[in-house]
């Protein structure tokens, strides 16, 4: 856990030399708005105002012991069955990571089922229900997260240095409903969505599973002990991700729930972590707005996607690709003659 | 004037066979949310899939009479100097456009200083200023609609089959909230924005010069008469796109305010104009709400963008496409042995 202490955040004089420099671009100051905050940090967190990315985004499979109180539709196998397909690129994920030129790698770290070929990085055969016992042991959390880690380090050494999470379980926006709850004190109506699909009355049961599983567990004295008593192990692993991208000062993307439960967790591992976050889409689940609240973190694709996986990794990766490009080779207020001064920055009227 | 009773919506069976066939794609039903919807409406406009799309932004530049009055910070030949280095590829719209792949060409149609070799579309050398008398004879702004509906006639002869309409003319935020306010009722406040920057006191002239030239000209007899009381050069060019797109029934992005300005007009000329329109980003001035409210739709880029220059097309195309590959590309709930009966589709919940 030392290492968590070497996390830093970007140099913040780079921060500010890259929005200086986007000021003197020929445009009304800000008027790119999100395009300028993404192209900014980037440049921060990178060095350079033309970083080249070799992007991936990592998933993580597992099967959650809360499957038995019904907080799911689908059959568990499902979890299994959706990794072939995520493993053949023809999921929704798939597609758009290949649309994007965004690389896909599937670890199984914890499906009922052994998913062949992909079990380097296993720590468990599903976990308990948290409705009646924990999740994972203290160790079992804790080897999931390093199992997340060393995923990403693998991937870094292999030259990826813009990464996303994703994962696959059936019921884990149930555990990532209750991690939420118990990181930010939110409720548990109003921190759990339909997931991917539920009737009025299974939704309701949802949340008594929730507020029951809160009930049983806490108080908690750290986020490892979040993890290990609601947390999935996809969960855990996305939270290791995030704190090794950290490590190694490289950004990564965030996608719907699961990412944000994660992140509330590994924020409280090592705070600044967040400076590496970027956020894609608004999920159409209720938790992410909850956990989006307690880290100021706004998405800019107002998608009502709701389907998991990581799917909204690529294309966020692409637009923040496309805010460095833009911003990178826009022309200067001297090279088109003009001057700033005849531009009021509206960005000082808001201050 | 008789073309526009041709204009027709795409044949409302083939959006429905697209949703069939999303629907028998392995995810929670509506799970990709907006991406379902754009590649519905495309591929029921295109009648494929896979459609190959060709795709420009048509840039109408043009100067404001209403300039006079103080609605905007820049020097008036901002206009002139901004055409150069979009025609150089430096703006901020054409690094968006190299990035994703879209062409670029700009049309001068009534910018005070001509741009050299590319007034072929020309009509006027400025307009009036709105708050004193009207910005085009009547016969004026329908030249103006006419350069615009040729100007995409010629492109999609040369085989683009995706468009953009993008303006640039200082003030023509100012003729944009007037005509927004003609057009919808909504009030001078609601509808006028802060453009590329004011103070607060010029803010509020900007507010009372809209309220007087909409004193000046109301009642109006139809949409030609709006555009030519009020309207800007530019956007009774783009008014022109987006009828001659939808008569060759060909999809078009909209931008910022201008755009929907645009839209709204083109609307009450040919009410199914809209069928062929995708939204793209939210645009963070005032009136473009109004606009989308009264048009139903709903951006799905949140970037806090006011850029102009029809900034927001080439994304939102590109996005389009993603979607289009995505839903194209992914597997069938019985190539991954799932069944579509063990998702509740929540779309049903809401309805």
């Amino acid at each position: 856990m030392q290492r968590l202490q070497k996390i830093q955040g970007p140099d913040p004089s780079a921060l500010l030399r890259a929005k200086a420099r986007h000021d003197g671009l020929c445009k009304p100051p800000g008027s790119l708005g999100v395009l300028e905050d993404l192209a900014a940090r980037l440049e921060a967190i990178t060095g350079s105002p033309t970083p080249v990315f070799q992007k991936a985004v990592l998933v993580f499979a597992a099967d959650n012991g809360v499957f038995a109180e019904g907080v799911s539709q689908n059959p568990q196998e499902t979890t299994w069955k959706v990794c072939q397909n995520i493993l053949k690129g023809r999921s929704g994920l798939g597609q758009m990571a290949a649309f994007y030129g965004v690389d896909v790698f599937l670890e199984d770290v914890g499906v009922l089922r052994d998913v062949p070929g992909h079990t380097r990085y296993k720590v468990c055969h599903g976990t308990g229900n948290i409705r009646r016992e924990r999740a994972l042991s203290r160790n079992e959390a804790f080897r999931c997260l390093l199992a997340g880690a060393a995923r990403a380090r693998e991937a870094i050494t292999c030259g990826y240095n813009f990464l996303g999470a994703g994962e696959m379980g059936v019921g884990n926006t149930t555990t990532s409903a209750a991690v939420i709850c118990a990181m930010t004190g939110a409720s548990p109506e109003e921190a759990t969505g339909y997931g991917s699909g539920l009737t009025l009355s299974g939704y309701r049961r949802k949340v008594q599973v929730v507020r029951e599983a809160l009930q049983r567990h806490q108080p908690f004295e750290d986020a490892l002990e979040v993890l290990s008593c609601l947390g999935g192990a996809d969960l855990c692993a996305m939270v290791g991700v995030y704190l090794e991208c950290a490590l190694h000062q490289i950004p990564f993307v965030l996608d719907g729930i699961i990412s944000f439960a994660a992140l509330l967790c590994a924020k409280a591992l090592a705070p600044e972590v967040t400076a590496y976050a970027i956020a894609s889409h608004q999920s159409a689940e209720a938790g992410a707005r909850c956990a989006q609240k307690a880290l100021g973190i706004t998405p800019f694709l107002e998608l009502s996607m709701r389907l998991g996986e990581g799917s909204g990794c690529p294309m966020a990766m692409n637009v923040a690709e496309c805010a460095l490009f833009t911003l990178a080779h826009m022309a200067s207020f001297e090279e088109v003659q003009l001057t700033r001064e005849s531009y009021i920055d509206l960005r000082r009227n808001e201050e």
